[in-house]
């Protein structure tokens, strides 16, 4: 039986990770916080992204429930939730539907608060990281850090950098690193380098504002970066 | 005439930026805190450099001085001192002695007080760096912040990493920034990225708890970062 897929967030990461893993034959359940809310939600993402009911259209397959329903459904679960929303998200999920469970941890600690571009929540940075906070709130489920170091596009699709990128995955269970590692390779990446344990994450998640300052600089998110050695 | 290079610390990073530029032609003095003392010194680095003085009989022609005699020396000055010294170091270096001229801060905010790996100095990452402070403690200068996201053997000959990686440039001063990019490429850079004033230091600082746990998956300390785009 195929493995099943819990997608937390119905943003443009959240959309476009679910939009990949049903082409590649996997069952998905995509959780919010309100379902009606965001059937009725007509905004553009300010990424880009389509309101969720029209991007919904192409993608009738992929189920809408809440957190904690997405998250019961899921053999394996993204959390591709704002920073600042995840672990109020991961309460609303019940940490119990994660028990046993590989968690992929795509979020990124922005701090938009003090302008633009954003900085990382103080809390979560430098000695600690959202990926150990994850870990903690799920204490029964395998937590991995990967793939939010580039844009949700080029997640998908290594090769829309125009190259060879390396990815990374950090995290305290190697069945679990192993597993999302399958899937890293489905979306087409060749070069993964294992980071170690969960506080892996921390220098992971440091990158983004220097992401944010290449991206502000070349005017171009469809990037990667490939560990030249 | 030549440019004139000061540089300031005699560990393994000051050493092969000097052995570097006196190799490209250009009369370099290097700074210490104390002279007698560096020259008496015959520990081995712990990153495998040599003591200065056994490291010096290959350069002679490389001038050692103090950290002021250093700054006064140099049309362009390097920042190669450990990050907790660094703003002791440009004290007694004397802040008049940098006035109007380039200075490539290489240094790194690396906080050892907490265990290995270092993580960076709280008061001087996210919303702050090491770079901002130079620029600040130098109120005279044009601070560019560059180099410091790679081993030392890189920073000199980026094909050392087996490939062809980025660097990047941040700074207030687009001339200061433009003679950088100049040595850069006397260096083997071909991939220059301007991330813009030095608030870009702070990205480029916090690359380093990545850095450091790359070195520890891969060990191997001879990798760049290419921005595949």
């Amino acid at each position: 039986m195929a493995v099943k897929v819990g997608i937390l967030g119905t943003g443009v990461v959240g959309q476009t990770l679910a939009g990949k893993l049903t082409e590649l034959g996997y069952p998905v359940t995509i959780g919010t916080r309100d379902v009606s809310k965001t059937m009725a939600n007509t905004d553009r993402n300010p990424y880009g992204g389509a309101p969720f009911a029209e991007w919904h259209k192409q993608y009738g397959q992929v189920k809408l429930g809440t957190f904690a329903e997405a998250a019961r459904f899921g053999d394996i679960i993204f959390i591709c939730t704002n920073g600042a929303a995840t672990l109020d998200a991961l309460k609303q999920a019940k940490p119990d539907n994660f028990k046993g469970k590989t968690v992929v941890d795509i979020s990124n600690p922005l701090d938009f608060s003090r302008g633009m571009p954003p900085s990382l929540f103080p809390q979560w940075v430098n000695t600690n990281s959202l990926g150990e906070e994850i870990q903690k709130a799920l204490p029964g489920a395998n937590v991995v850090k990967s793939l939010n170091i580039v844009n949700c596009e080029v997640m998908v699709n290594p090769r829309k950098s125009n190259g060879d990128p390396t990815m990374f995955v950090a995290g305290n269970d190697a069945k679990a690193k192993d597993e999302v590692k399958e899937i890293l390779k489905q979306f087409g990446w060749t070069d993964i380098i294992d980071l170690g344990d969960i506080s892996g994450a921390r220098g992971m998640e440091m990158v983004l504002p220097f992401w944010l300052r290449i991206w502000g600089a070349t005017k171009n998110g469809y990037f990667g970066f490939k560990i030249v050695r």
